[in-house]
Protein backbone atom coordinates (compact mmCIF):
# COMPACT_ATOMS: atom_id res chain seq x y z
CA UNK A 1 0.00 0.00 0.00
CA UNK A 2 1.22 3.44 -0.75
CA UNK A 3 1.71 5.78 2.72
CA UNK A 4 -1.28 6.78 4.03
CA UNK A 5 -0.04 9.13 7.04
CA UNK A 6 2.41 11.81 6.15
CA UNK A 7 3.88 11.09 2.54
CA UNK A 8 7.11 10.49 2.22
CA UNK A 9 7.46 11.90 -1.39
CA UNK A 10 6.83 15.47 -2.36
CA UNK A 11 4.05 15.15 -4.77
CA UNK A 12 4.34 18.30 -6.84
CA UNK A 13 4.75 19.59 -10.42
CA UNK A 14 7.81 18.48 -12.13
CA UNK A 15 10.08 21.13 -12.60
CA UNK A 16 9.33 23.89 -15.34
CA UNK A 17 11.58 22.40 -17.79
CA UNK A 18 11.06 18.95 -17.93
CA UNK A 19 7.80 19.62 -17.43
CA UNK A 20 7.97 21.69 -20.89
CA UNK A 21 9.79 18.55 -21.98
CA UNK A 22 6.74 16.66 -21.78
CA UNK A 23 4.49 19.04 -23.63
CA UNK A 24 7.05 19.57 -26.11
CA UNK A 25 7.64 16.33 -26.77
CA UNK A 26 4.02 15.45 -27.06
CA UNK A 27 3.78 18.22 -29.72
CA UNK A 28 6.69 17.19 -31.93
CA UNK A 29 5.89 13.36 -32.03
CA UNK A 30 4.90 12.26 -35.71
CA UNK A 31 4.59 9.06 -37.35
CA UNK A 32 7.61 9.01 -39.24
CA UNK A 33 7.36 7.41 -42.57
CA UNK A 34 11.32 8.81 -43.69
CA UNK A 35 13.91 7.88 -41.85
CA UNK A 36 17.66 7.97 -42.19
CA UNK A 37 19.93 4.43 -42.51
CA UNK A 38 22.01 5.29 -39.31
CA UNK A 39 21.81 2.46 -37.16
CA UNK A 40 20.44 3.44 -33.63
CA UNK A 41 23.34 3.05 -30.71
CA UNK A 42 22.30 -0.17 -28.05
CA UNK A 43 21.92 2.90 -25.31
CA UNK A 44 19.36 4.72 -26.88
CA UNK A 45 17.85 1.84 -27.79
CA UNK A 46 17.65 0.69 -24.13
CA UNK A 47 16.11 3.04 -23.01
CA UNK A 48 13.46 3.54 -25.16
CA UNK A 49 12.57 0.28 -24.19
CA UNK A 50 13.26 1.13 -20.81
CA UNK A 51 10.32 3.80 -21.49
CA UNK A 52 8.24 1.28 -22.80
CA UNK A 53 8.48 -1.30 -20.07
CA UNK A 54 7.71 1.72 -17.11
CA UNK A 55 4.43 1.86 -18.86
CA UNK A 56 1.09 1.52 -16.64
CA UNK A 57 -0.36 -2.51 -17.05
CA UNK A 58 -3.74 -3.92 -15.56
CA UNK A 59 -3.13 -5.43 -12.16
CA UNK A 60 0.77 -4.86 -12.84
CA UNK A 61 1.17 -7.64 -15.45
CA UNK A 62 3.36 -5.97 -18.14
CA UNK A 63 2.30 -8.06 -20.78
CA UNK A 64 4.58 -6.59 -23.47
CA UNK A 65 7.27 -8.40 -25.32
CA UNK A 66 9.33 -6.17 -28.25
CA UNK A 67 10.37 -8.34 -31.23
CA UNK A 68 13.25 -6.72 -32.98
CA UNK A 69 13.56 -7.28 -36.31
CA UNK A 70 16.40 -5.76 -38.62
CA UNK A 71 17.19 -9.16 -40.59
CA UNK A 72 17.14 -7.50 -44.04
CA UNK A 73 15.26 -10.73 -45.94
CA UNK A 74 12.79 -11.04 -43.37
CA UNK A 75 12.08 -7.02 -43.58
CA UNK A 76 11.96 -7.39 -47.65
CA UNK A 77 9.20 -10.42 -47.11
CA UNK A 78 7.23 -7.92 -44.41
CA UNK A 79 7.67 -5.08 -46.88
CA UNK A 80 6.11 -7.76 -49.80
CA UNK A 81 3.00 -8.20 -47.60
CA UNK A 82 2.77 -4.27 -46.80
CA UNK A 83 2.62 -3.72 -50.86
CA UNK A 84 0.23 -6.24 -50.97
CA UNK A 85 -2.40 -5.38 -48.44
CA UNK A 86 -2.06 -1.54 -49.43
CA UNK A 87 -3.70 -2.17 -52.94
CA UNK A 88 -6.20 -4.26 -51.49
CA UNK A 89 -6.83 -1.64 -48.67
CA UNK A 90 -7.06 0.60 -51.64
CA UNK A 91 -9.97 -0.79 -52.53
CA UNK A 92 -12.24 0.94 -49.92
CA UNK A 93 -11.69 4.33 -51.01
CA UNK A 94 -13.26 5.31 -54.56
CA UNK A 95 -12.17 8.13 -57.26
CA UNK A 96 -9.80 10.86 -56.23
CA UNK A 97 -9.40 9.28 -52.81
CA UNK A 98 -8.01 6.28 -53.89
CA UNK A 99 -5.47 7.95 -56.14
CA UNK A 100 -4.82 10.36 -53.01
CA UNK A 101 -4.16 7.03 -50.40
CA UNK A 102 -1.91 5.42 -52.91
CA UNK A 103 0.19 8.22 -53.34
CA UNK A 104 0.82 8.12 -49.49
CA UNK A 105 4.27 6.83 -48.37
CA UNK A 106 2.67 4.85 -45.58
CA UNK A 107 5.98 3.06 -44.29
CA UNK A 108 9.40 2.79 -43.59
CA UNK A 109 10.31 -1.38 -43.31
CA UNK A 110 12.93 -1.39 -45.43
CA UNK A 111 14.16 2.16 -44.97
CA UNK A 112 14.14 2.22 -40.90
CA UNK A 113 17.00 0.56 -39.51
CA UNK A 114 15.05 -1.26 -37.10
CA UNK A 115 11.69 -2.36 -36.66
CA UNK A 116 9.40 -4.00 -33.75
CA UNK A 117 6.37 -5.62 -33.27
CA UNK A 118 5.35 -5.51 -30.44
CA UNK A 119 3.12 -8.42 -29.04
CA UNK A 120 0.70 -8.69 -25.60
CA UNK A 121 0.94 -11.90 -23.82
CA UNK A 122 -2.71 -12.65 -22.76
CA UNK A 123 -1.87 -14.81 -20.42
CA UNK A 124 0.86 -13.33 -18.40
CA UNK A 125 0.76 -13.62 -14.80
CA UNK A 126 -2.99 -15.08 -15.08
CA UNK A 127 -5.52 -16.40 -15.22
CA UNK A 128 -6.68 -14.27 -12.94
CA UNK A 129 -5.28 -10.45 -13.29
CA UNK A 130 -6.48 -7.98 -10.95
CA UNK A 131 -8.73 -5.29 -12.86
CA UNK A 132 -9.13 -7.90 -15.64
CA UNK A 133 -12.43 -9.95 -14.71
CA UNK A 134 -14.47 -6.47 -15.59
CA UNK A 135 -12.31 -5.05 -18.75
CA UNK A 136 -10.71 -8.19 -20.19
CA UNK A 137 -9.12 -6.26 -23.05
CA UNK A 138 -6.75 -3.71 -20.85
CA UNK A 139 -4.26 -5.78 -20.97
CA UNK A 140 -4.08 -4.92 -24.79
CA UNK A 141 -4.56 -1.35 -23.36
CA UNK A 142 -1.38 -1.76 -20.94
CA UNK A 143 0.03 -2.60 -24.14
CA UNK A 144 -0.71 0.45 -26.22
CA UNK A 145 0.78 2.48 -22.94
CA UNK A 146 4.06 0.68 -23.97
CA UNK A 147 3.82 1.67 -27.86
CA UNK A 148 3.04 5.51 -26.18
CA UNK A 149 6.20 5.58 -24.27
CA UNK A 150 8.00 4.21 -26.31
CA UNK A 151 7.08 6.59 -29.26
CA UNK A 152 7.55 9.59 -26.99
CA UNK A 153 11.15 8.56 -25.48
CA UNK A 154 12.42 8.09 -29.23
CA UNK A 155 11.09 11.58 -30.16
CA UNK A 156 12.95 12.65 -27.16
CA UNK A 157 16.32 11.01 -28.98
CA UNK A 158 15.50 12.40 -32.47
CA UNK A 159 14.44 8.91 -33.63
CA UNK A 160 11.64 8.55 -35.65
CA UNK A 161 8.90 5.96 -34.81
CA UNK A 162 5.81 4.81 -37.72
CA UNK A 163 3.30 2.25 -36.51
CA UNK A 164 2.43 0.36 -39.36
CA UNK A 165 -1.19 -1.18 -39.60
CA UNK A 166 -1.59 -2.25 -42.85
CA UNK A 167 -0.61 -5.81 -42.34
CA UNK A 168 -2.70 -9.18 -41.45
CA UNK A 169 -2.02 -10.02 -37.91
CA UNK A 170 -2.58 -13.62 -38.47
CA UNK A 171 0.00 -13.73 -40.90
CA UNK A 172 2.57 -11.66 -39.25
CA UNK A 173 2.09 -14.43 -36.25
CA UNK A 174 3.19 -16.99 -38.67
CA UNK A 175 6.46 -15.43 -39.90
CA UNK A 176 7.44 -14.48 -36.81
CA UNK A 177 6.51 -17.19 -34.67
CA UNK A 178 4.03 -16.09 -32.27
CA UNK A 179 2.22 -18.76 -30.17
CA UNK A 180 -1.71 -18.44 -29.96
CA UNK A 181 -1.40 -16.99 -26.29
CA UNK A 182 0.17 -13.52 -27.51
CA UNK A 183 -1.27 -10.92 -29.81
CA UNK A 184 0.16 -8.65 -32.38
CA UNK A 185 -0.63 -4.86 -31.26
CA UNK A 186 1.43 -3.27 -33.20
CA UNK A 187 4.64 -3.42 -36.08
CA UNK A 188 6.78 -0.44 -35.85
CA UNK A 189 9.49 1.05 -38.53
CA UNK A 190 12.39 2.76 -35.74
CA UNK A 191 14.97 5.25 -37.04
CA UNK A 192 16.53 8.57 -37.04
CA UNK A 193 14.04 10.89 -38.93
CA UNK A 194 14.90 12.31 -42.01
CA UNK A 195 12.31 15.04 -40.19
CA UNK A 196 9.59 15.68 -37.64
CA UNK A 197 7.08 17.55 -40.21
CA UNK A 198 5.20 20.63 -37.90
CA UNK A 199 1.57 18.66 -39.09
CA UNK A 200 0.66 15.08 -39.30
CA UNK A 201 1.63 14.46 -43.02
CA UNK A 202 -2.38 13.37 -43.37
CA UNK A 203 -3.30 16.48 -41.72
CA UNK A 204 -0.65 18.60 -44.63
CA UNK A 205 -2.35 16.50 -47.13
CA UNK A 206 -5.75 17.50 -46.68
CA UNK A 207 -6.67 13.96 -45.53
CA UNK A 208 -8.49 14.65 -42.40
CA UNK A 209 -8.72 17.50 -40.35
CA UNK A 210 -7.56 18.37 -36.92
CA UNK A 211 -11.11 18.44 -34.63
CA UNK A 212 -11.18 21.16 -32.41
CA UNK A 213 -10.14 19.74 -28.81
CA UNK A 214 -13.46 21.49 -27.17
CA UNK A 215 -15.18 19.09 -29.53
CA UNK A 216 -13.77 15.87 -27.99
CA UNK A 217 -14.94 17.05 -24.51
CA UNK A 218 -18.24 16.03 -22.81
CA UNK A 219 -19.57 16.86 -19.12
CA UNK A 220 -20.88 14.67 -17.33
CA UNK A 221 -22.73 12.36 -19.78
CA UNK A 222 -22.05 11.78 -23.49
CA UNK A 223 -23.24 15.03 -25.99
CA UNK A 224 -23.46 17.36 -23.24
CA UNK A 225 -20.92 20.09 -23.98
CA UNK A 226 -18.38 21.26 -20.99
CA UNK A 227 -19.14 24.97 -20.43
CA UNK A 228 -17.57 27.62 -17.76
CA UNK A 229 -13.79 28.86 -18.11
CA UNK A 230 -12.38 25.10 -19.16
CA UNK A 231 -14.67 25.90 -22.12
CA UNK A 232 -13.13 29.12 -23.07
CA UNK A 233 -9.61 27.95 -22.59
CA UNK A 234 -10.24 24.78 -24.67
CA UNK A 235 -11.89 27.04 -27.60
CA UNK A 236 -9.17 29.08 -27.64
CA UNK A 237 -6.73 26.25 -27.23
CA UNK A 238 -8.28 24.53 -30.51
CA UNK A 239 -7.38 27.86 -32.59
CA UNK A 240 -4.30 28.39 -31.45
CA UNK A 241 -2.64 24.58 -30.64
CA UNK A 242 -0.86 24.65 -34.13
CA UNK A 243 0.92 27.77 -34.44
CA UNK A 244 1.64 27.56 -30.80
CA UNK A 245 3.29 24.30 -32.06
CA UNK A 246 4.44 25.81 -35.04
CA UNK A 247 6.42 28.57 -32.99
CA UNK A 248 8.93 26.26 -31.76
CA UNK A 249 9.09 23.57 -34.02
CA UNK A 250 12.63 23.49 -34.91
CA UNK A 251 13.57 23.84 -30.67
CA UNK A 252 14.88 27.21 -31.66
CA UNK A 253 12.26 29.19 -30.79
CA UNK A 254 11.47 30.47 -34.31
CA UNK A 255 8.24 31.34 -34.98
CA UNK A 256 6.14 30.72 -37.62
CA UNK A 257 3.52 33.04 -39.10
CA UNK A 258 0.66 30.69 -39.74
CA UNK A 259 -3.00 32.65 -39.04
CA UNK A 260 -4.89 30.73 -36.33
CA UNK A 261 -6.97 27.92 -37.56
CA UNK A 262 -11.12 28.84 -37.57
CA UNK A 263 -13.33 26.35 -36.31
CA UNK A 264 -15.47 24.66 -38.45
CA UNK A 265 -18.64 24.06 -36.92
CA UNK A 266 -20.70 24.05 -33.35
CA UNK A 267 -19.88 22.04 -30.61
CA UNK A 268 -21.82 18.91 -31.37
CA UNK A 269 -18.91 16.62 -30.40
CA UNK A 270 -19.03 15.28 -33.79
CA UNK A 271 -16.64 15.95 -37.03
CA UNK A 272 -17.90 17.95 -39.34
CA UNK A 273 -18.84 17.35 -42.71
CA UNK A 274 -18.35 13.75 -42.35
CA UNK A 275 -14.66 14.47 -41.63
CA UNK A 276 -13.46 14.51 -45.18
CA UNK A 277 -11.84 17.38 -46.76
CA UNK A 278 -10.58 16.64 -49.61
CA UNK B 1 3.53 14.40 -48.21
CA UNK B 2 6.37 15.31 -45.56
CA UNK B 3 9.53 16.96 -47.65
CA UNK B 4 11.24 14.61 -49.31
CA UNK B 5 14.36 16.26 -50.00
CA UNK B 6 16.31 18.92 -47.77
CA UNK B 7 14.51 18.66 -44.81
CA UNK B 8 12.92 22.14 -43.46
CA UNK B 9 13.05 20.74 -39.86
CA UNK B 10 15.91 19.97 -38.13
CA UNK B 11 15.32 16.49 -36.64
CA UNK B 12 17.33 16.16 -33.72
CA UNK B 13 17.27 15.01 -30.08
CA UNK B 14 15.48 17.49 -28.23
CA UNK B 15 17.69 19.44 -25.84
CA UNK B 16 18.34 17.56 -22.78
CA UNK B 17 16.33 19.08 -19.89
CA UNK B 18 13.41 18.51 -21.76
CA UNK B 19 14.63 14.76 -23.01
CA UNK B 20 15.21 13.94 -19.14
CA UNK B 21 11.70 15.67 -18.41
CA UNK B 22 10.07 12.47 -20.42
CA UNK B 23 12.52 10.13 -19.13
CA UNK B 24 11.44 11.54 -15.52
CA UNK B 25 8.12 11.94 -16.26
CA UNK B 26 7.33 8.09 -17.63
CA UNK B 27 9.93 6.71 -14.30
CA UNK B 28 7.78 8.84 -11.66
CA UNK B 29 4.36 8.28 -12.90
CA UNK B 30 1.77 5.63 -10.97
CA UNK B 31 -1.45 4.73 -11.06
CA UNK B 32 -2.51 6.81 -8.21
CA UNK B 33 -5.37 6.02 -5.56
CA UNK B 34 -5.36 8.49 -3.23
CA UNK B 35 -5.84 12.23 -3.79
CA UNK B 36 -5.97 15.64 -2.25
CA UNK B 37 -9.31 17.30 -3.03
CA UNK B 38 -7.84 20.28 -4.84
CA UNK B 39 -9.71 21.31 -7.72
CA UNK B 40 -7.78 21.13 -10.94
CA UNK B 41 -7.21 24.39 -11.93
CA UNK B 42 -8.95 24.80 -15.95
CA UNK B 43 -5.71 25.81 -17.63
CA UNK B 44 -4.33 22.47 -15.87
CA UNK B 45 -7.45 20.16 -17.60
CA UNK B 46 -6.92 21.66 -20.53
CA UNK B 47 -3.53 21.21 -21.23
CA UNK B 48 -3.50 17.49 -20.55
CA UNK B 49 -6.86 17.34 -22.45
CA UNK B 50 -4.64 18.90 -24.88
CA UNK B 51 -1.78 16.39 -24.27
CA UNK B 52 -4.29 13.54 -25.00
CA UNK B 53 -5.36 15.04 -27.97
CA UNK B 54 -2.34 15.20 -29.81
CA UNK B 55 -1.62 11.43 -29.21
CA UNK B 56 -0.99 9.29 -32.91
CA UNK B 57 -4.23 7.89 -34.06
CA UNK B 58 -4.88 5.57 -37.08
CA UNK B 59 -5.54 7.10 -40.04
CA UNK B 60 -5.45 10.84 -37.77
CA UNK B 61 -9.61 9.61 -36.66
CA UNK B 62 -8.95 11.16 -33.52
CA UNK B 63 -11.47 8.42 -32.30
CA UNK B 64 -11.45 9.82 -28.26
CA UNK B 65 -14.03 11.68 -26.42
CA UNK B 66 -13.53 12.79 -22.83
CA UNK B 67 -16.47 12.83 -20.80
CA UNK B 68 -15.75 15.06 -17.27
CA UNK B 69 -17.41 13.52 -14.36
CA UNK B 70 -17.74 15.89 -11.24
CA UNK B 71 -20.76 15.46 -10.29
CA UNK B 72 -21.37 14.10 -6.67
CA UNK B 73 -24.75 12.12 -7.34
CA UNK B 74 -23.28 10.56 -10.35
CA UNK B 75 -20.02 9.75 -8.79
CA UNK B 76 -21.84 7.73 -5.54
CA UNK B 77 -23.52 5.64 -8.15
CA UNK B 78 -20.57 4.81 -9.83
CA UNK B 79 -18.37 4.11 -6.63
CA UNK B 80 -21.43 1.69 -5.40
CA UNK B 81 -20.93 -0.22 -8.86
CA UNK B 82 -17.04 -0.70 -8.27
CA UNK B 83 -18.02 -1.73 -5.04
CA UNK B 84 -19.99 -4.49 -6.14
CA UNK B 85 -17.78 -5.36 -9.04
CA UNK B 86 -14.95 -5.43 -6.75
CA UNK B 87 -16.55 -8.02 -4.11
CA UNK B 88 -17.57 -9.92 -7.74
CA UNK B 89 -13.58 -10.12 -8.88
CA UNK B 90 -12.45 -10.96 -5.45
CA UNK B 91 -14.04 -14.67 -6.28
CA UNK B 92 -11.44 -15.09 -8.30
CA UNK B 93 -8.32 -14.83 -5.66
CA UNK B 94 -8.64 -17.78 -3.24
CA UNK B 95 -7.01 -17.97 0.16
CA UNK B 96 -4.16 -15.34 1.05
CA UNK B 97 -4.74 -13.85 -2.30
CA UNK B 98 -7.94 -12.81 -1.98
CA UNK B 99 -7.90 -11.29 1.44
CA UNK B 100 -4.81 -8.78 0.07
CA UNK B 101 -6.61 -8.02 -2.79
CA UNK B 102 -9.50 -7.09 -0.78
CA UNK B 103 -7.08 -4.80 1.58
CA UNK B 104 -6.32 -2.92 -1.66
CA UNK B 105 -7.74 0.92 -2.29
CA UNK B 106 -8.41 0.00 -6.15
CA UNK B 107 -9.89 3.65 -6.73
CA UNK B 108 -10.60 7.14 -5.38
CA UNK B 109 -13.87 8.00 -7.53
CA UNK B 110 -15.14 9.65 -4.85
CA UNK B 111 -11.55 11.17 -3.14
CA UNK B 112 -10.52 12.45 -6.60
CA UNK B 113 -12.57 16.11 -7.94
CA UNK B 114 -12.46 14.77 -11.27
CA UNK B 115 -13.08 11.49 -13.13
CA UNK B 116 -12.74 11.26 -17.18
CA UNK B 117 -14.57 8.59 -18.39
CA UNK B 118 -12.34 7.96 -22.37
CA UNK B 119 -14.65 6.68 -25.04
CA UNK B 120 -13.93 5.89 -28.74
CA UNK B 121 -16.06 6.41 -31.69
CA UNK B 122 -15.54 3.44 -33.58
CA UNK B 123 -17.53 4.99 -36.22
CA UNK B 124 -15.40 8.26 -36.53
CA UNK B 125 -14.12 9.34 -39.51
CA UNK B 126 -15.61 6.17 -41.36
CA UNK B 127 -16.66 3.96 -42.35
CA UNK B 128 -13.11 3.52 -44.52
CA UNK B 129 -10.18 4.71 -42.16
CA UNK B 130 -6.40 4.61 -43.54
CA UNK B 131 -4.52 1.72 -41.56
CA UNK B 132 -8.32 0.21 -40.18
CA UNK B 133 -8.22 -2.52 -43.33
CA UNK B 134 -6.18 -5.22 -41.65
CA UNK B 135 -6.27 -4.07 -37.76
CA UNK B 136 -9.74 -2.88 -37.22
CA UNK B 137 -8.75 -2.10 -33.30
CA UNK B 138 -5.99 0.24 -34.16
CA UNK B 139 -9.11 2.99 -33.19
CA UNK B 140 -9.23 1.62 -29.39
CA UNK B 141 -4.81 1.51 -29.72
CA UNK B 142 -5.36 4.95 -30.68
CA UNK B 143 -7.52 5.89 -27.83
CA UNK B 144 -4.90 4.15 -25.33
CA UNK B 145 -2.20 6.26 -26.57
CA UNK B 146 -4.05 8.98 -25.75
CA UNK B 147 -4.91 8.22 -22.20
CA UNK B 148 -1.16 7.37 -21.94
CA UNK B 149 -0.57 11.05 -22.68
CA UNK B 150 -2.75 12.25 -20.68
CA UNK B 151 -1.31 10.37 -18.02
CA UNK B 152 2.28 12.12 -18.46
CA UNK B 153 1.09 15.48 -19.01
CA UNK B 154 -0.96 15.30 -15.73
CA UNK B 155 1.79 13.48 -14.07
CA UNK B 156 4.03 16.17 -14.86
CA UNK B 157 1.82 19.38 -13.29
CA UNK B 158 2.01 16.88 -10.23
CA UNK B 159 -1.93 15.44 -11.36
CA UNK B 160 -2.13 12.05 -10.28
CA UNK B 161 -4.12 9.46 -12.40
CA UNK B 162 -5.82 6.66 -11.53
CA UNK B 163 -7.07 4.08 -14.21
CA UNK B 164 -10.27 2.37 -12.67
CA UNK B 165 -11.40 -1.26 -14.40
CA UNK B 166 -13.15 -2.90 -11.75
CA UNK B 167 -16.39 -1.92 -13.83
CA UNK B 168 -19.12 -2.85 -16.30
CA UNK B 169 -18.27 -1.23 -19.64
CA UNK B 170 -22.26 -2.01 -20.36
CA UNK B 171 -23.63 -0.18 -16.73
CA UNK B 172 -21.57 2.87 -17.85
CA UNK B 173 -22.23 2.54 -21.11
CA UNK B 174 -25.93 3.07 -19.72
CA UNK B 175 -25.26 5.50 -16.92
CA UNK B 176 -23.15 8.12 -19.19
CA UNK B 177 -25.71 7.36 -22.21
CA UNK B 178 -22.98 6.96 -24.32
CA UNK B 179 -24.55 5.67 -28.00
CA UNK B 180 -24.09 2.12 -29.27
CA UNK B 181 -20.67 3.51 -31.58
CA UNK B 182 -19.13 4.39 -28.69
CA UNK B 183 -16.87 1.99 -26.87
CA UNK B 184 -15.55 2.56 -23.12
CA UNK B 185 -12.11 2.65 -22.98
CA UNK B 186 -11.13 3.70 -19.49
CA UNK B 187 -12.38 5.76 -16.78
CA UNK B 188 -9.91 7.43 -15.10
CA UNK B 189 -9.88 9.24 -11.57
CA UNK B 190 -7.99 12.64 -11.95
CA UNK B 191 -7.06 14.96 -9.06
CA UNK B 192 -3.69 16.25 -7.16
CA UNK B 193 -2.01 13.06 -5.78
CA UNK B 194 -1.23 12.71 -2.42
CA UNK B 195 1.97 11.29 -3.11
CA UNK B 196 3.67 9.60 -6.22
CA UNK B 197 5.47 6.60 -4.34
CA UNK B 198 8.69 5.12 -5.29
CA UNK B 199 7.54 1.92 -6.72
CA UNK B 200 3.97 0.79 -8.13
CA UNK B 201 1.74 -0.46 -5.44
CA UNK B 202 1.20 -3.85 -6.32
CA UNK B 203 4.73 -4.13 -6.36
CA UNK B 204 5.45 -2.98 -3.33
CA UNK B 205 2.89 -4.95 -1.58
CA UNK B 206 4.49 -8.11 -3.36
CA UNK B 207 1.79 -8.85 -5.50
CA UNK B 208 3.41 -8.83 -8.57
CA UNK B 209 7.25 -8.44 -9.62
CA UNK B 210 8.59 -6.08 -11.96
CA UNK B 211 9.63 -8.18 -14.71
CA UNK B 212 13.52 -7.22 -16.36
CA UNK B 213 13.36 -5.65 -19.09
CA UNK B 214 15.37 -7.53 -20.58
CA UNK B 215 12.81 -10.82 -20.43
CA UNK B 216 10.27 -8.93 -22.56
CA UNK B 217 12.81 -8.26 -25.69
CA UNK B 218 13.37 -10.77 -28.47
CA UNK B 219 15.31 -10.20 -31.77
CA UNK B 220 13.83 -11.69 -35.36
CA UNK B 221 10.94 -13.81 -33.84
CA UNK B 222 9.31 -14.67 -30.59
CA UNK B 223 11.20 -16.46 -27.96
CA UNK B 224 14.85 -15.44 -29.15
CA UNK B 225 16.59 -13.81 -26.92
CA UNK B 226 18.45 -10.55 -27.76
CA UNK B 227 22.40 -10.73 -27.92
CA UNK B 228 25.42 -8.10 -28.10
CA UNK B 229 25.66 -5.19 -26.77
CA UNK B 230 21.65 -4.35 -26.39
CA UNK B 231 21.43 -7.29 -24.33
CA UNK B 232 24.50 -6.26 -21.47
CA UNK B 233 23.15 -3.12 -21.27
CA UNK B 234 19.33 -4.34 -21.38
CA UNK B 235 20.56 -7.14 -18.21
CA UNK B 236 22.32 -3.86 -16.78
CA UNK B 237 18.72 -1.78 -16.59
CA UNK B 238 17.09 -4.47 -15.34
CA UNK B 239 19.36 -4.70 -12.39
CA UNK B 240 19.64 -0.58 -11.66
CA UNK B 241 16.18 0.88 -12.83
CA UNK B 242 14.93 0.78 -9.32
CA UNK B 243 17.99 2.28 -7.85
CA UNK B 244 17.67 4.86 -10.58
CA UNK B 245 14.67 6.32 -10.54
CA UNK B 246 14.81 6.48 -6.44
CA UNK B 247 18.02 8.65 -6.67
CA UNK B 248 15.74 11.39 -7.83
CA UNK B 249 12.37 10.44 -6.91
CA UNK B 250 12.22 13.91 -5.01
CA UNK B 251 13.23 15.80 -7.37
CA UNK B 252 16.15 17.01 -5.33
CA UNK B 253 18.60 14.57 -6.33
CA UNK B 254 18.37 12.62 -2.76
CA UNK B 255 20.19 9.33 -3.47
CA UNK B 256 18.72 6.45 -1.98
CA UNK B 257 20.86 3.63 -0.83
CA UNK B 258 19.07 0.12 -2.38
CA UNK B 259 20.60 -2.49 -3.13
CA UNK B 260 20.92 -3.66 -7.15
CA UNK B 261 17.87 -5.88 -7.19
CA UNK B 262 19.18 -9.72 -8.71
CA UNK B 263 17.79 -11.14 -11.46
CA UNK B 264 15.97 -14.59 -10.60
CA UNK B 265 15.71 -16.23 -13.33
CA UNK B 266 17.03 -17.13 -17.11
CA UNK B 267 16.21 -15.23 -20.18
CA UNK B 268 13.12 -17.02 -21.21
CA UNK B 269 11.07 -14.26 -21.81
CA UNK B 270 8.69 -15.99 -19.70
CA UNK B 271 7.70 -14.34 -16.03
CA UNK B 272 9.33 -16.30 -13.24
CA UNK B 273 7.86 -18.80 -10.74
CA UNK B 274 3.96 -18.31 -12.53
CA UNK B 275 4.52 -14.93 -11.59
CA UNK B 276 3.60 -14.32 -8.17
CA UNK B 277 5.83 -14.05 -5.19
CA UNK B 278 3.21 -13.79 -2.59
Amino acid sequence: MPPRGKSTTVADALPAQWRRGVYETIQRRRDVRIFRPDPIPAAALARILGAAHHAPSVGFSQPWNFILIRNLALRTRIQAHVDKERLRAAAGFSGERRTQYLSFKLEGVLDAPLNICVTCDRTRFGPSVLGRHTMIDTDLYSTCAAIQNLWLAARAEGIGVGWVSILRPAWLRRTLEIPPKAVVVAYLCVGYAKSFPRRPMLETAGWLPRMSLVETVFAEKWGQPCDGALARILERASGKSHAESEDNVDGRGRAASKPDRTRGGPDTGQPRSGGRIA
